[in-house]
């Protein structure tokens, strides 16, 4: 297999991407025809202030583009696989204080699309005639942009497109995000190096955005949660500003993006280099889990039946700690487990953190199935994170205790003694093959290991 | 003097703001009377996706608040000097995953505001019938807001009074844009210390956004310039990605933002510890202009003087170098300078990089002047910042080479050996006087002390 350091020399296969997104229309609509119209982000001023926004390209016309330009455009003529791609072009004023802008010849060696031309041209590329629709997005095209000049127009098929081709990644989107992953595994890594000798979250934090900044990946993919203590209970802690002293463990979910790709990567580990008893059972219950669960993973397996799983799992361990007490079943039955494991095993991963195609139902009245965002079968090609957990969250716990159908399943004098493990979860990025899975993430998870680092052996 | 940090254990002083934006507009409209009606920014999602943006709170909130919060809302009776700020309610929901919000009681102890209230009560709290007008900022009120009860609105003069007295600075703004300074220089000195054996632009960069976040200062204030070698002649260098292999010098121009209050500081320095001739040469010609345009400083002082003095400095010392040729007078007359120092020789700084008040004039015909973003006179509170620059950039210093009105006066031979110095900036920020000025930077720009520093001496 050639290293993603060899794959990533080549181009993004955009074109690849548009013949499959046409492919889909097709399917839906056999006739299809007509021209695809995709719109970049457009750069966007701070409110109130003369300062750029932080810039993230559009996912769609990432897709078919590679292209990371703003205000750019491109169109995809159906019947001749015609791709074109529309980019800025030189504005004077704008080159004494920003220097040349990409060149035309540049734009056509680096992206997959078969012309390149200035986005002074784009109206009057779509006002000639064309036989066929148009499909385009909605809230996507621009003011100046008419489609008068097609049969017909279509503003909700593209998007669904995109969104259902982009579940199954080629070998060059794997190589992105396998790149995003080793430079998020170092930034990890060098967290484990400072965990024992730092006074506060943010020192932590720190550490791990400088550390995918200066290996070349610029955005993080996410928001970090950088959680000492009770704080990973909270599930989407955002402050990372708390001093670390008198704390057992840390929670580290963070990762980079590199090329519009995501890496989303949690680890927990021990503040001083070993586990408390009560953090070590129930990080091994959580890693029996993730092991279980990832190793349930190959094409067509069904991912609700996976989440259940490490119900299951979770159940049983809770049981052993003596924290849950009854049968497993009536306990699975009963969805007890969902007050210790809110949310659901794992989302798909790619352009988005969260990425599209899962097809989640957040009405799901099982509350077992309500944050599970994909649902029904797993196909080859699929990145999919594998984050079971176990939380002792105060907030969500509570109204369990007070609820006769689930208290009779928890062991609250037991239970006391957990308050302090705060939350562990441990998330690897899993790439879904016929055969089974590889493991895209290399961070360290293995206890013995974790220690070593962070005691600096 | 009071140090920062014991000012810092104050409150923000967002009632004394109330009350000087209410006595503006009494200037303008001796009768006003009513009440002040501001909101907070928006929490937003990024578009197409299921995470937050990047959340900046609205500067005008901020001022007359001090609430960081998203989603809020405030309002102040001019004739009994009442301020009240609705924070958002509980939300069951948002609890289970983002733990509690703050508290109506935390948030009166933390605010300089007379009461607080839930965001529910904002739309009735404004229905009951008002004498006189509301005062709003266009564009920046909900859509279930309604003005129905006042007698009239005003959407204009609320945004200008703001804009006007955010111009001169309290002693607890003051302290903010110090504790933003006092963290940046830290990463400043950080850079220096690792810019000899650092491979990149990007490793710079991360090690001054992770001092900045290891110390408190989150956010970035603006885009780091991180320039090696010719990049530095471009102005809005924003790629921080390039080798530092085979480059002279490393401009910097970073600097963090510490609850919402900024610092902007550029230093330039040889990546190898020390200056070519010509190097050395271009900074001491800039540093004397940032030295005798500092001084000029004080309460009355008028900017645009300051800034021809620069030029006038700068004339000087490219003369002395060979790269001008003729008259002083003469070229100042033609503005052949603006050639090698092309923006303003500074800025006012506070809560956005490029304060509010300055009131330039981008179409000034006059080139010297065009860029200049203060005119006119300096008060004593305000902060400014000093940043002159000469900067050897092809894409416009190559017009004036083929203008004969500013040709006779450079010398193309001399010039060719100036290219690799790239460009030379330094930026201090400056705080206003009665009698002068005090420089609230503290980051290095001795060359001998630099050098000590970058060489590890």
């Amino acid at each position: 297999m050639a290293s993603y350091e060899t794959v990533l020399k080549g181009k993004y296969p955009a074109k690849q991407h548009a013949r499959r997104v046409a492919e889909y229309l097709r399917k839906k609509n056999p006739h299809a025809t007509g021209v695809l119209y995709l719109e970049a982000q457009k750069t966007k001023l701070i409110e109130d202030n003369d300062s750029d926004m932080l810039f993230r390209q559009r996912r769609y016309f990432y897709y078919l583009t590679g292209c990371p330009l703003a205000d750019s455009y491109f169109t995809y003529d159906i019947a001749t696989s015609k791709s074109t791609l529309f980019i800025p072009p030189i504005d004077a004023e704008s080159v004494i204080w920003s220097g040349l802008p990409q060149s035309v010849d540049k734009a056509l060696s680096l992206y997959d699309v078969d012309a390149v031309r200035t986005t002074d041209e784009v109206a009057s590329a779509l006002a000639h005639p064309h036989e066929g629709p148009v499909w385009a997005i909605a809230n996507q095209v621009s003011d100046h942009i008419s489609f008068l000049s097609f049969s017909a127009t279509d503003f909700t098929l593209l998007k669904e497109a995109i969104e259902e081709c982009r579940v199954v990644k080629d070998d060059y989107e794997v190589a992105l995000i396998r790149k995003a992953n080793a430079v998020s595994a170092l930034a990890h890594t060098e967290v484990l190096k400072r965990v024992k000798h730092a006074k506060n979250e943010r020192e932590l934090e720190a550490a791990f955005i400088g550390t995918c900044i200066a290996n070349g990946v610029r955005e993080q993919a996410y928001h970090s949660i950088v959680a000492s203590g009770e704080a990973a209970a909270t599930l989407h802690y955002v402050k990372n500003d708390e001093p670390l002293e008198g704390k057992l463990n840390l929670l580290l979910d963070a990762g980079g993006e590199y090329n519009c790709y995501a890496a989303d990567i949690t680890r927990t580990f021990p503040i001083s280099g070993t586990f408390s008893p009560e953090s070590r059972a129930i990080y091994d219950t959580v890693l029996e889990m993730q092991h279980v669960c990832t190793n349930m993973l190959k094409a067509g397996a069904i991912w609700d039946t996976i989440h259940l799983k490490a119900h299951e799992i979770a159940i049983e361990g809770l049981l052993k700690l003596g924290i849950l007490k009854g049968s497993p079943e009536d306990i699975l039955k009963s969805r007890t487990s969902v007050a210790f494991l809110p949310h659901g095993l794992g989302h798909y991963l790619g352009m988005d953190t969260h990425d599209t195609g899962g097809h989640a139902n957040y009405a799901d009245k099982d509350t077992i199935f309500r944050y599970l965002r994909v649902r029904g079968k797993v196909p080859a090609g699929a990145v999919i994170t594998v984050e079971p957990g176990i939380y002792f969250c105060r907030f969500i716990i509570e109204p369990y205790l007070k609820d006769p159908a689930h208290a009779q399943y928890i062991n609250s004098e037991v239970l006391e003694k957990y308050w302090a493990v705060g939350g562990v979860r441990i998330e690897d990025n899993i790439l879904v093959t016929d055969t089974g899975y590889e493991n895209l993430t290399a961070a360290v998870k293995d206890v013995e290991e974790m220690g070593k680092i962070i005691n600096g052996a």
